[in-house]
This record gives C-alpha cells, sequence and structure tokens, in this order.
C-alpha cells in the first residue's frame, strides 16, 4: 500500500491492527476543488483502528505557495492618519494586554503615559530598544528588557485603545465621551469571565516574531507601572483572519476565518473609520472589540463534518459556501436543495454574519488563535482572540446579540472575555496619542 | 534634539516633562563591541521622567542579517537514528504537552498508541494531514482537525517520551526500565507546582509555525483518546537556544541563553546518545528533562544591569562572559580584578553552569519562552520552558543541585514544572517507536 506522496505506511505489527495513516497532503488541499476534480480521488477510511483514517491517491505535484515573511519590514508609527494593527496586513502573531489605572492615577499621569507610550512604540514599530539594554553606568536598570535585541522589526504594530471607564467621573473627561461609546451591554450567549473583562486601556501588539510583540507589550507595561497594572493579556498565533494578497488563515475549528473581510478604502471609510462624529479626538479613529472566545475543540472534533458544514455555512476545505464552489463565491441565501430546503441553513454562522443578512453591515475582523494549555479536566483551553474594529459599536452588539441567540455554533464556543476601547487616530510627529482629547477645552 | 537614526523625538508638551525616547537600534547591538567602539556613544539618560531613557549617537548603518525562515523545509521521521527536535536546529515554537495514560490503559493500548503517533508524526512532519479534513462521506468525523490545511511542513518535529511511571507494575515493562532512569528526586530549590509536574509520556512538537506544533500535539492528543489525557501543556516561543548558524537567541530575562551549547557530534556522543547502556531499546536514545522556570520579570526588571551581569556572568548586550570580550570566549574563572576579586562571581549562573566546573560535562539544551499572561496581581507570568537532553539524568540532578543551592539567579526564578521523560531513538520505516521495548522478552 503506497499513496501517490511516495510513503510507504509502516507495518507496525501492533496487536489491534492500528493502520499507519498514509496521509494527505496539506499543499494539496489548498486548491479546495482538487480532490473532486480528480475523480472522488478520496477512497474512504483505511484500518481498523477506532481514528478514521483517509487517504488520498492523487499524484498531485505540492502547490508551490513558499510562505515567507519578511521580518526586515517596519512601519511608520507618526502621521499614518489611522493607528497600525487595524488595516495593515495582518502579523501572523500578537500579544493583547488591558490595564486597569491606579487609583492615585491623576487626568495628568494618564497623558503622560500616553506620551510615553505613543513615543515608545514609534521606537519599537522602528525595531529599535526603548532604552540602553546595557547602560555604560552599571548601576542603572536597564532602559530596555532586552529580549528583542538583535531581532528584526518584524512589522511591529502597536494600536493602544481608551476603555469607557476613563470617561467617568475620575479624570475630567466625561464631556469628550462619544455618544456612541460605553461598555459593551451584556450580549445573549455572554458567559463572561470577569478575569477577562473590561480594562481601562488597551495595547495590542502585532508582529511577524512573538518575541517581538512580547516585548513590546512588557515594555510598555514597564513604562506604566505606578499608573497603571496590567489586568489580562492573550498571546495569540496563526492570524485567523486575512488580508489582500493572503490566503485566509484557519481557527481551530479548522475552518478559514477572515473570508469576505472589509478591504477595500470604501469599506474602511463607511464601516471602521470614525468620520464627522461628535468628538475632534476621535476623527479617524474607530472602535476595537475584543472577545477571549473559548472553543469546545474536543466537542467539534468528535462531531461529523457534514454537520461542521452546516453549522458554518461553508465547505470545511475551500471554504466555499455550501451554495458555492469556490472560497470567493457570494453566499447564495436563496438557494434551495432538491427537496426545497435552503442550502445555506438561516441559522449557521455565515448566514446571521453576512452582510446580505445585516442590511449591508460589515466589521473589520483582526482574529487571532489562543491557547491556555489545558483546563481541570485536560482539556484543550484554547479558541479565537477575536478583534473587530468598526466606527459604530453597535454594529457589533447587534450581530453578536443575533448570533448569541441563534447561531449554530454556540454549542461548541464561550465568549468568556469581552472588552471594548475607542481607538484614536495615531499622532502626529511631535504630538501623542489622543492628545486632542486632553487639550480639549 | 536627534538621533543617529534619524528619528526627531516627539515634543510631547506633557506636564512633568517626559522625554520621547530616541531609540537604541536593536540591530547594532547585536555586534556587541559597537557601541563602545564607536567611543562612547551611550551618552547617559535624558529627560525628566521616571524611566531612564538612554539614546545613541552613532551612525551606525544596520546590521544586515535578514532573518528569513524556510517554512518549506521537512525532516524525515522515520530512519533517522535519533529522534528529531532534539540536535535538530532549534526551530522558533514548541509546543510541549505531556499525558497521563488512562486507568484502562493496558500494554496492548500503549503500544497501539505509540505506534498510531509514530505513524501520526512521520505524515505530520511532511506537512500531510493526520487523515481528511473534510471527508467525502459528510457523516464521519474529520480525520484531520484541519487547523493546518494548507500550511507548509515548517520544519516540524515531534518528539515523543516515556515517562519513569510506565515502568511500574501497571505494564510489564520494569524489567526494561533503564537503570539511569527514575522520576527526578526533589531538588534544591524546587517549589514544584504538582499541575506542572511529572507524566507518563511526552510530546515536544517544535516548528517554525505555532499552528502546524499545536495541529500537531492536538492530532496526537485526539487520536489517544480513551488512552491518555492531556495532563500539562506550554506553548513556547522565541526559541532560547542557539544551533550552528543561528545566531543565539534571547530568554525573558533579556541575556543570550544557549552560547556554549553542544554542537559537535563527539559532544553528541559523549553527553547526549545512549550507547552501551543496560537496555537495548534505549541504544541510541537520551533523557528530556523539562522544568517550567517562571522568571520574576518585575523584579528583574528594577535590578540595576551590573547587578543583573553579575548574577549571570556575562554581559548582556554582547553576551560575553565578564571575563572577555565576545560571546563565544571562554570564560575564565580565575580572572581576577584589580582588587583580587574573580571578575567572574564563583556563584553566577555561569561558573555554576559551565562544564569548566563540572568536570566536562555539558547537555544539550533547547529551551523556550513562555507565557502564561498575568498572575492574579497583575505581573507578567511568565518564564523559561527549559528543555535539557542527556545520556545520563545524573547530569541534570547534579547540575540543578548545585545552581538550586548557590546560584545567584535564584532569588528571581522559580522552578514550578518538572518532568523526566525516557526519549527512545527515532524508529525505522516499518516500525513505530519503542517497539522493542515491548517485543523484548
Amino acid at each position: 500500500m503506497t499513496t501517490g506522496h511516495g510513503q510507504t505506511p509502516t507495518d507496525d505489527g501492533v496487536p489491534g491492527g492500528a493502520a499507519a495513516p498514509p496521509g494527505v497532503s496539506r499543499r494539496g488541499m489548498l486548491s479546495g476543488a482538487l480532490l473532486a476534480g480528480l475523480g472522488g480521488a478520496v477512497v474512504g477510511a483505511a484500518g481498523g483502528g477506532s481514528a478514521a483514517w483517509a487517504m488520498a491517491t492523487s499524484d498531485a505535484a505540492t502547490v508551490d505557495d513558499t510562505d515567507t515573511v519578511d521580518l526586515d519590514r517596519s512601519y511608520p508609527y507618526y502621521g499614518t492618519g489611522h493607528q497600525g494593527g487595524i488595516e495593515t496586513q495582518p502579523q501572523r502573531h500578537t500579544v493583547f494586554m488591558t490595564f486597569t489605572l491606579a487609583d492615585t492615577a491623576t487626568k495628568s499621569s494618564l497623558q503622560t503615559l500616553l506620551a510615553r507610550w505613543s513615543a515608545a512604540a514609534a521606537v519599537l514599530q522602528q525595531g529599535n530598544s526603548v532604552g540602553a539594554v546595557q547602560p555604560s553606568n552599571g548601576v542603572a536598570p536597564p532602559g530596555d528588557t532586552g529580549e528583542a535585541a538583535g531581532l528584526s522589526p518584524a512589522s511591529l504594530t502597536v494600536t493602544i485603545g481608551l476603555g469607557p471607564t476613563l470617561f467617568d467621573d475620575r479624570f475630567g473627561l466625561a464631556p469628550h465621551k462619544p455618544a456612541a461609546f460605553s461598555a459593551l451591554p451584556t450580549l445573549n450567549g455572554d458567559t463572561l469571565d470577569p478575569k477577562f473583562t473590561g480594562g481601562d486601556l488597551s495595547v495590542q501588539a502585532c508582529a511577524d516574531d512573538p518575541q517581538v510583540c512580547y516585548h513590546a507589550v512588557r515594555n510598555l507595561a514597564r513604562l506604566g507601572r505606578s499608573v497603571v497594572t496590567p489586568f489580562w493579556a492573550v498571546l495569540g498565533f496563526g492570524r485567523a483572519s486575512a488580508g489582500p494578497g493572503q490566503q485566509t488563515p484557519r481557527n481551530l475549528l479548522g475552518f478559514k476565518d477572515g473570508t469576505r473581510n472589509i478591504q477595500t478604502d470604501q469599506q474602511y471609510s463607511e464601516f471602521v473609520w470614525v468620520q464627522n462624529g461628535d468628538q475632534p479626538w476621535m476623527e479617524g479613529g474607530t472602535y476595537q472589540v475584543v472577545r477571549k472566545i473559548r472553543m469546545l475543540l474536543e466537542t467539534w472534533d468528535t462531531d461529523r463534518v457534514g454537520n461542521q458544514q452546516q453549522i458554518i455555512g461553508r465547505h470545511k476545505e475551500e471554504g466555499s459556501p455550501l451554495s458555492g464552489a469556490h472560497e470567493m463565491d457570494t453566499p447564495n441565501f436563496a438557494a434551495k436543495t432538491s427537496t426545497g430546503d435552503p442550502v445555506i441553513d438561516p441559522v449557521s454562522h455565515v448566514a446571521l454574519a453576512a452582510r446580505e443578512n445585516n442590511g449591508g453591515m460589515m466589521i473589520r475582523r483582526r482574529s487571532y488563535n489562543y491557547t491556555d494549555g489545558l483546563d481541570a479536566n485536560g482539556e484543550l483551553n484554547a479558541g479565537l482572540l477575536f478583534i473587530a474594529y468598526q466606527n459604530d459599536p453597535q454594529h457589533f452588539v447587534q450581530l453578536q446579540n443575533r448570533l448569541g441567540a441563534h447561531d449554530l455554533l454556540n454549542e461548541y464556543i464561550r465568549h468568556v472575555g469581552s472588552a471594548i476601547f475607542a481607538v484614536p487616530p495615531a499622532p502626529e510627529k511631535g504630538h501623542y496619542l489622543a492628545q486632542q482629547l486632553f487639550t480639549a477645552s
């Protein structure tokens, strides 16, 4: 028994007759129609084990989609209009951290913190250290914690957000709170853990090297000591949202995640950037919604693929809508089977979330996979760090209330963390983030 | 005020006068003598903020050390003599997971599990799926969880280890336990958490893409259901040990970690591979010691750099021993200062760990940084997933007992997790891991 990939399965000689898995080329699956197009090359399960091994017998050559990452790329921080990490082609990793302000924090110390963070972010995005790793004066602590010394910029972007709690009566900022901005209400399906919910400030550091992300957030946290305390943090990997020119990555459900994301300038203008709002300091900004979504992977993994596809509304390999053949095909929610049932279940994830069924509304998704290891039962404690940007928080609220009430996927996911932040535009050189908020009269 | 890097610090206009950090090129620091060689280009702290910003005024060009990763590289699983992930040039990421055997497990089910894992590891290392992501028979669960579909092999290696507990009276394997192999004794300085200690089996999946690592371990765990339960797991990043041709990476203390690692065939032969041992099934194998070492980063970050360097025994930027100028210089433990004190503190980390002070003994270190987010106090819960390979567990025991008793670093670290595993050689084609253990009479 041989496969088309030149591998000879082992004769393991084991009692029970566990068959060796011949393997299916992951690359071959990239062209979604490959197996089907070769006339049913998937020939079923082999072996007597409990795992259903299937094999591909095609001789298809490996698709040449060499995946290279230019770690030397860097993005400017100042004068870019919008902050980075939103429209930016998604990097491979993120460290996301929220912070709470100390009881002793004042408007002035908050202002100073944002000025320091802005200056540090600018330096970090260029691949520089925020201070001497090894001060010539040996009695000084290092100005930079050093773990990124020698590393490339790796496309780092630092995105800083302000929580709705900053606009309470502590800092005199209440008059400058945008009318659209408040803490997220309780949403359908919420099972939030207070440990991962809320925050006065957020930092999203994205880069193509996790050590660069970690270094950035750690040094901002260090700069903020005595003013802020880190609250909750997530290390994200496997960028689960695609950008232009990127293949659509997959989340831990094994499905592509981020198809039909916001891409065009027109879409950004209409749905992401705040324009002609009620607060000048937020012009060109946006709102960041973060949801820590645990996936019940063991349960999901025992589900039959037909059911998984019904739940998502897409084919698993290609990512095409169940009404179509290619990932980018527009879902046809009116399509019916020969027996008159809708091809795409009206309470599938894609049906509930699609712009066609939400008055044309879209949000910019920029999510990452995460793992917190194992839970107390030895089950995978992992899921999606969902991050979305939109110019009106109500867009997310409406969407999630629909999903939370009806989505077939709800059986397999739990929203365990949640927060919302106002993300001001990028500062100009010589200025700092949200400066206009503090100088507004 | 401008730096040599063309950056104009901001005039932030903030009360308190926080100065903008001009930034120090991380790349420039690669050539350790750069700043010193330019005649004291580090000119001290600027600004009135509480953070000590230092600046480099050199015009040194960026070092061209473009860091590219060939995600298309794959390693064979069978017939390689030793398992991969030991001598292999360290990949950028790991997922390490331990497992406990179910009460109902038998010698036969353990054997079958290792056969299945071997076959799956072989398939995974080639960048293939372990079964159909989307079975043509829609009522079957997917054979592969799918999140790596379309991803490159990314240099994946799967390293499987057997815990000392497998050799108790459950499976009749006691007669085949190597004399050198047993659970680690309590070691000096141990502050182990039972949640991260021990395990019947281990899987170390290393790759240049964390999604590939996660996918591999998740699918092995899935294959093992009903036989094993996942016990503890760590996602590692920032490969903290160098290999030939790699720059030495840094751990979260900001110091290079892995200098003077085992590299030559002669060193592997002498210190890593079991040869002429008492158990034929372990010939060409080795022992894996894993320690989850939390670092108290906030405390470390407030320490002056002179003290940090004394603790480690090396310069922070270059990584050179305090007795030398270059990273690869052999430490001179006899060197004295003008006042007669040793240049390298005898209880520094490097002095206690160096082969010169341990009868020539070396271990193969292959560690990764990790983060578990934040602890209940909002402090960084992060550190080093220390993984070492040696042909005699006593080598590690001796080393760690010395370090645990005397190391100046102990003030800043806590060994919170620990395990040891026997790592048999790689199976030949047509065989499975540790097959000889089960067929020995």
